[in-house]
């Protein structure tokens, strides 16, 4: 029994739903990244983002869309589209201008393979791509899903998301924020895209009611503060190894993070009461078909790496 | 008497028909540009776009939607969208790790003001932005219009456009390309967008007819093309104070550029014949109202910045 009285689904039956879903993720980032790109431009591209990551932002794509009966194709191009913003994000991030970190999934990251000028023009390449994989040729996918996935895309990576909380954290380093300030950062940095995708994902479907979309977003809202905050109780109590990236940096770089402002049981507590939140979304929703969504918050509070 | 054998707008009504043009396009960017961004990425974000640079993008975007008919309000935010490009990829450009340029439009750099990261976080968020002003809400703008016009900025700013050009630019360095190279690289680097700019002006109007949009097309390459090989002559002729950035740093760098294939004159008689191709483009247009592209492509291989 889940904290929502709800039966939810176990490690077995997510992987048998998320396995063949992951794997069309990658067919597709193969085949649409970097390729005909010129020189080492498209080695850079595919370098930073196949054979990564857990795929979570995906993954919420798809359970999103199947929730709201999406269509296939757009749920595909929303699923990787969403991963390539956060892909160039991680390889802008790494850059010595910003967090200088040259271990990422346990491999060198862009910049120390590809030099930082290449490591620049490669995620600008992928936010670019991100937004031409939403807008195909042909009538696959209707003209106004693609402009509602183009729309979501940029508010959710721009100065009103993603790239805005960046900026506060780059702002933020040796200050002392207050819990409010450290919400406010998180929930841009991010919570904007983990949100943004569930929002694309419910795009992929015919028009919601405005109260199952006002719903999933809260579910989104919750889900990407809740991985902020589970990453943060990572980065003290995990190894490098396990985390696959330099573990305790946040410390060592002087960075406020949920558990030096809670401390660790209270940052435990405060990731439960927001899956909890998350949950109580989807029971709101009125929609069937749910079981993903659920899955994904409880793998995201449980995770350990 | 124009090389096309038709009378050509003189300065005083290109200007008349420019000026109210530049006003709106100022004057929506000032709005859009920033606006409650956190913390210093506004204002970086405004001083890489505001008050610079000569727009010619967004005049190009506005000449290609008259030739058509276009729509307003889709070609003020395309105007707008392609110059966000354009200003993101000169804060990038600029930065240490890329030209480590310290004056651009006689003023400093956005990272010499706002420091690495925050040029880095400018560059991405007006990028984002960019897609954003294509994507409104409400039914001002159709969404085939808003999709279209969202294709055809990714496609002119991805790795297959800009981001590729200037990877293939970085490369280049020091190397013996031959014509066909060079002209491969600045198709991409600096051609794609301008390209890209007609290609969106021709996309705020009702469908075209093929061969009429293949014209525009081709005039785009063509002025592309002339525009890039007027900027390597003004890098050699003209001086820093005129050109408002480092003026010979081409030639300092050991980058390839036309006058260094072609010599001078041959540079000259180059941008001549570009032009001449871009006119006999819109001659075979067919399509009616094209003056306004007639004197911006005079006015490209005409001018002393």
């Amino acid at each position: 029994m889940t904290v929502d009285g709800t039966l939810h689904w176990d490690a077995a039956r997510l992987a048998a739903w998320s396995e063949p879903k992951l794997s069309r993720v990658e067919a597709a980032l193969s085949e649409w990244v970097g390729v005909d790109a010129p020189v080492q431009l498209g080695d850079a591209m595919r370098y930073a983002v196949l054979d990564g990551g857990k795929r979570l932002r995906p993954m919420l794509v798809f359970a999103a869309s199947e929730a709201v009966g999406g269509q296939a194709e757009a749920a595909l191009r929303a699923a990787c589209s969403v991963e390539l913003i956060h892909a160039y994000s991680l390889v802008h991030d790494d850059l010595p201008c910003m967090d200088n970190d040259v271990l990422r999934r346990g491999k060198p990251t862009v910049h120390v393979k590809f030099g930082e000028a290449g490591a620049l023009l490669a995620g600008d390449a992928l936010q670019a791509l991100a937004f031409e994989l939403l807008t195909p040729d042909g009538e696959a996918i209707s003209p106004a899903v693609q402009a509602n996935l183009c729309r979501l895309l940029a508010r959710a990576a721009g100065s009103q998301g993603m790239a805005g909380g960046q900026a506060i954290d780059l702002a933020s380093v040796g200050l002392a924020l207050d819990e409010a300030q450290l919400r406010e950062m998180h929930r841009l940095k991010t919570g904007a895209l983990l949100q943004g995708s569930v929002e694309m994902g419910a795009a992929c479907g015919e028009a919601l009611a405005p109260g199952a979309l006002g719903a999933l977003r809260e579910y989104g809202a919750a889900m990407g503060l809740a991985f902020q905050v589970v990453d943060d109780i990572l980065d003290v109590i995990a190894d490098s190894e396990t985390l696959g990236k330099t573990a305790g940096k946040d410390a060592a770089s002087d960075k406020p993070t949920y558990v030096s402002l809670l401390g660790l049981d209270g940052a435990r507590a405060q990731a439960r009461e927001l899956l909890a939140q998350a949950l109580a979304a989807l029971d709101r929703s009125t929609l069937a078909d749910t079981g993903a969504l659920r899955a994904l918050a409880h793998m995201v509070v449980d995770r350990d790496r």
